[in-house]
């Protein structure tokens, strides 16, 4: 029995590798699972392939993130990806880049996380790697998924309107609560408030759950793609505007918001209506959101709303596009102004780079 | 035109991705290249998946691999692994990241040498992420690859022999040299012989591309498949004594390696000579040659050497299976030894982990 603060230095990676690996399940259809070479499972004909990660001081703080939050999120993002593929996630595998000196229920916790998020989502985890990094935390996933007919960020046509799922804001109100003080458990449930008083409780817990755990739509965007009523889509990972700016770019279409429409997330609203501030700013610019934008005819919106029903998702027509140049306009009332993003960028020294979390 | 030393801070993620984008060709079977929320590929029925990184400090140093030779390398180290499972690569995805202080030039050079040795193993790069860090470059790539009969650690029998491909210890030969001050150019070309003298130079250039630009009998082993000869099989990437336990654990067998046997490298062996040592503990415990270990049954082998005469690849007998438990001795004329594995692991503080390149 090994004790769960042990450096992870002490217990080395071949016995790091054991300990993931007895845990692992055999997927359905998985041929060869964790511990050989690479693995092997069977696929339909088109194959999915995505790869995002989370860096630490980048994308998380070891103070704000329980680790079980992490490994879920670390999956949660790339799901999000193939779900905007219109794709059915498979396979994944885990790349981790670990100091030395992390207790080995760092790990135990971060794949509980990722174990956890995989057997909700039907994902087998197939494998992966480990390796020592002196600095930062690196939890790297590959998600390989299905898709009949995948939904491109290109294709989308002057005319058609523009659709959000769910609500916007709230990962990034999340992140500033974190820099608050708020925090969540590793179960997921309200710690501490922070500045804020029991009630604002409902609120807290709803956007730190919104950047800490974030659900994206999952089954929705798959049920999408089966009836083809999108013409094109992408996830809203790093900001409706920044998104938006690259389905104009890839469809060659321009595009009109309309302020009044979009889908401010209730709750970010409330909070930072009591900070004398307005969500609208949250909602428009705001990384981390894991929604669907959607781009379709608008004879198909009742379709979507029935299939959205099932879910009890929101879905809110939030402008249109029009011919090219790939450009943003945003309308509020009579008044229609350029529209220049402000979503997050890496490595942009203005942005304060590999010192924080996503700037909101 | 953009600067070679301008950092890439100044230039931002979605620059420096468009950059990268404009760079890479669309592959076969590619539906949908870099550029969207996940690739999409015509895959057969069964997908091989792998996924290896190099961190700085832990697999690299920037003084010692021009960015070229990292490139190559990272891919390298994933095509051997689709290798050992007697796979064909086919698709790749590449997550960087990076510390915003980089110079744009050292990520062209990057993907020169991702891009190049793309070409030469038939793999299309399909997308991948960038992500800012503050610490050492990641460079973590995901490769897909197809295989009608993957080969598995698992499977090797009592009685059977193992063969290994090449040579053993050049890699950790070179990794010596590179802290004796040798360089290889980024054309893989030698710059500097640091302590030797132009008379070790064939000697001294060879050990360094073998550690900083591997290339593993690729070809081979998936010609290996073809002829189902093979009963086991995984590469030497941790060194050949951990590896091979490896296999043993895998297939539940013990192995006995003959001593007199191992094809040790004959360069290695002379620059070793050359400061008063053997050649011998590299070939036996040193990371990174990226040969293929395989347990064959013995009637097998005049097949193997055919297949291997077709790429003029040396393949050495080098010992035998017996039942298991899984234990490794090692045979010295009359002398039979257990033989305790001293390969490379992560994160173990009495190796030196998070400081320099794998320890030889």
């Amino acid at each position: 029995m090994i004790a769960a603060d042990t450096p992870i230095a002490e217990i080395g990676e071949r016995e790091l590798l054991r300990r993931i690996r007895a845990r692992i399940p055999q997927g359905a259809g998985v041929v060869v699972g964790a511990g050989d070479d690479a693995a092997a499972f069977e696929t339909g004909p088109l194959t999915l392939l995505t790869t995002d990660c989370l860096v630490e001081g980048v994308h998380f703080r070891r103070a704000w993130s329980p680790p079980r939050l992490l490994g879920r999120k670390a999956l949660t993002v790339n799901l999000s990806d193939i779900a905007a593929m219109a794709g059915v996630p498979r396979h994944a595998t885990v790349s981790l880049c670990l100091p030395g000196d992390l207790p080995v229920s760092f790990v135990d916790e971060l794949y509980d996380g990722l174990l956890e998020r995989a057997a909700e989502a039907g994902v087998a985890l197939v494998g992966g790697n480990l390796s020592a990094i002196s600095g930062p935390i690196v939890v790297d996933v590959a998600l390989v998924g299905q898709a009949d007919r995948p939904l491109r960020r290109s294709g989308a046509r002057a005319g058609e309107i523009l659709v959000v799922t769910g609500t916007l804001g709230a990962a990034a109100a999340g992140l500033g609560l974190l820099s608050q003080g708020a925090r969540l458990s590793a179960e997921g449930q309200l710690e501490a408030t922070g500045i804020w008083t029991a009630a604002s409780a409902a609120a807290v817990l709803h956007c730190l759950r919104a950047q800490l755990d974030p659900a994206p739509p999952l089954a929705f965007a798959r049920a999408l793609a089966e009836h083809d009523l999108a013409s094109a889509g992408l996830d809203v990972s790093d900001g409706l505007s920044g998104d938006l700016l690259e389905l104009c770019r890839e469809s060659d279409v321009s595009a009109r918001l309309d302020a009044a429409a979009l889908p401010v997330d209730p709750y970010a609203a409330s909070l930072e209506r009591a900070q004398g501030r307005d969500a609208f700013r949250l909602a428009l610019h705001g990384a981390e959101d894991y929604q669907q934008l959607l781009a379709i005819a608008s004879d198909r919106l009742e379709a979507l709303r029935d299939i959205a029903g099932v879910w009890d998702l929101p879905v809110t027509v939030i402008g249109q596009l029009a011919p090219g140049p790939p450009a943003l306009w945003l309308e509020r009332g009579e008044e229609l102004t350029p529209l220049v993003p402000d979503s997050y960028e890496h490595f942009r020294s203005d942005r304060g780079h590999g010192t924080s979390a996503p700037r909101a």
